[in-house]
Parts: C-alpha cells; sequence; structure tokens
C-alpha cells in the first residue's frame, strides 16, 4: 500500500520547524543549519556531500529511510525557493543541477509554470492545489511507491491537520530558536490517532515516530 | 551550594504547560490530569495518594526528587487558587490541610494577606515581589538547602529568562493540546548556557535536564 510519509522533519525544542528571516543565503532563517547538524553528520549525510566518515548509529539509520520506498515528494513553495523565486524564470530551486530527490517532486504554488526536468531523475512539478488534490497528483507519480510530505512547516502542518499522513518522523533538536514557524500550532489531540514512539540518539537530538493506529493505517 | 531548582515541570509536546480554561475544578484546564498521568503512576505518586504500587522506574526516580535538598518552594498566583481566589480570604490552596510542600512556600501575588501555616511544615507567604526579590526571600527561609521553583508556565518563563535557574527538569508528554499557556515561549538560546540531557521512559515521557555551564554551576 502506498503510504504518505514525513522523514526527517526537525524542530526546535520550542517546536520550530524553521526560523525567522528565511532569505537566499539563510533558507532556515536565523536557525541557520542548526536543526539540521545531526543530519549531515551521519554517514548518509556524508555520502551527499561526497564526503567519507560520519556517524552509524540511529540517526544515520533514520535519515536513509528518507527515500528508501519513495516515489514522489510534495513541497511547499519556501522549501523551492526564497520569498520572490516565482518572479525568476531561471530558478531551478536552490540544489543544483541533480537534487537529492530522484523522483517527481509537486511544489505547492498559487505561481504555476512548465514542470522542470533536473538530472538525477528529479522533476519539479508547480501545483496550485488544496492538500488532497495535491496528494492524488503525487500518488498518481509515485507508481505505487510511498509519498514523502517534504515541508516545511506550514504546508506539513497543513496535512497533518487534513488528516493525510500515516507515518511522521519528527526529530527534536535541544534547542530554542525563539522565532520562526512552529510545526504543531493548531493540532489538538492530533496524537490521539497515531502510536507514538521515542528515541533519544546519543547525539542529544530525539527521534519521534507517529504511526497512524486508523482503521487504514 | 543553595541551588536553584525546577523538578517534575511537565509540557505536552506541542510546549504547553497547563491547558485553556484554568478553574477550580480544572486547574489545569482542558488538559486534565494528562499531563501529570506519568507522575502518579510512579511509587512516590501512589504513596502521595496513600495507595500501594506503582511504576519504579526512571519515572520514579525523577518524581522523589521533587523534595530532595529542597528547603523553600516559590510558585505563582494560578497554582495557588483558581482566577479569583483572592477574594476569598478562607481560600487556603486546592491541597487541603496537608500541602505536599513541607517547607515555606512563596506565593506571588499583587493581593497580600498574612501568612498561612498549614499541616505537615508548610507555611504560605505571599509576596509581590519581582523574580529576583522573592528568590532572596525564598533563599533566606530555606536554611542553606535548594529553592523549587514551582511554576506555572508563566512565572517559570520569567525565572528562566531571568537567568536565576541552575536546574530544570522538564517532562514531555507526547500529547498536543492545541492551546494554553507555554513554557518555552520568548527563551531564544536558552540552552546555551546549559548542558542539556535528554531520557526516553518506557512510560512514553521524556525527561529533560538543563544543568547550568556557567561559572555559577
Amino acid at each position: 500500500m502506498s503510504l504518505v510519509r514525513v522523514q526527517n522533519f526537525s524542530i526546535s525544542l520550542d517546536g520550530f520547524g524553521t526560523g525567522d528571516g528565511q532569505s537566499l543565503d539563510a533558507p532556515f532563517g536565523h536557525a541557520g543549519e542548526r536543526l539540521h547538524e545531526w543530519m549531515f553528520a551521519t554517514r548518509w549525510g556524508h555520502e551527499l556531500l561526497g564526503r567519507p566518515g560520519g556517524t552509524g548509529g540511529i540517526d544515520d539509520a533514520f535519515a536513509r529511510l528518507f527515500s528508501v520506498g519513495i516515489g514522489a515528494e510534495i513541497m511547499g513553495s519556501g522549501k523551492f525557493g526564497p520569498p520572490g523565486w516565482h518572479s525568476d524564470p531561471d530558478w531551478h530551486g536552490p540544489w543544483g543541477p541533480n537534487p537529492p530527490f530522484h523522483t517527481p517532486v509537486f511544489v505547492l504554488t498559487h505561481h504555476s509554470r512548465p514542470s522542470l526536468e533536473m538530472d538525477g531523475g528529479t522533476t519539479f512539478h508547480f501545483l496550485d492545489a488544496p492538500p488532497a488534490e495535491a496528494l492524488e497528483a503525487a500518488r498518481a507519480a509515485a507508481g505505487g511507491l510511498d509519498v514523502r510530505i517534504g515541508g516545511g512547516p506550514s504546508m506539513l502542518r497543513d496535512f497533518l491537520a487534513a488528516g493525510l499522513v500515516d507515518h511522521l518522523h519528527v526529530v527534536v533538536v535541544p534547542i530554542l530558536l525563539g522565532r520562526g514557524v512552529r510545526l504543531w500550532d493548531g493540532l489538538e489531540d492530533f496524537d490521539r490517532n497515531y502510536t507514538i514512539e521515542t528515541m533519544v540518539s546519543p547525539t542529544g537530538v530525539t527521534h519521534l515516530t507517529f504511526t497512524r493506529t486508523g482503521a487504514d493505517g
């Protein structure tokens, strides 16, 4: 069965999925790289950057699930580029010619444009659609595999609130950002439909998995 | 050395230290007892209620530190009673004749009243003072022992922001309350002066300790 999954979504202890003041040079605003250091420290993170070494424990195990069994991603407009990217017709995302997705990726935006085929199997499609409709498109493109909800926090919250996510992996980093965009706002009792497991890594981050317990789980 | 400590302060995964709609019947509002079930399930919690049994693991170990080495508590007005308690001259707090503190307790309130001696060693003092001044009074009454900051979340946040807390024990309960009073608001970079340790209990709650790394830690 094709599941809807979230992998490696990192938040601060005070719940921010991104910091304040996002820009081209600071895609996570004042958070900098602090929410994702745990990921880049893993063997998987090192491989992404073409480096040897890296940690091989629980952080690496979770990080690698990013692409396992995934046939498509849906991402928010703010992940594809900094505010204003849609006025630049040559903007191809911040990942260079070979983005790390290697599947169709649906970018939710009110500013449509032609699909964009990149190296390595990533094709960006631009879609102005509510969560359920976007999911339908992504499922059709995923070839029976799972669909990953890529964030940022605002669009992820919409998918969670709409009850569309089967498996959610959140990583809590023990820092206090104080400002930015919160993941959990407006999700009262979201936990009631999920089995939650919590695991602490020796690196200090906490991994939480939410697995849907409903009939369709 | 006399430390300023916070023990067993429970918050939801979305950061609320109390729910919405606090009243005499619902001191934690719509959160009910959900933030503290882990505590009442311990051997220590059972002993408090005069019952046998209870869990004996990490939750019990932490719960018992509540009173170990403590010589005084400071609490916020909202912990001493529901909104409006100060207009009832017979209000003695919600704990009955023998409150579980057994030390001097300083209640921060703009409505002063005479000190109140209870059974079992608890004496309530009513104080209209900012955090540092309240701490001075509590320290003087603590006989060289530690001072516990008792909450609720608003007053605790004030003490954290003022840099007055040496040791903070927070328990994250995996529920999403959606509304209430947040602990972490306005504490950007609070973590930078503390060593943070994270431990998951088999019961599903996560214990975090913040130990001050500054010269006075």
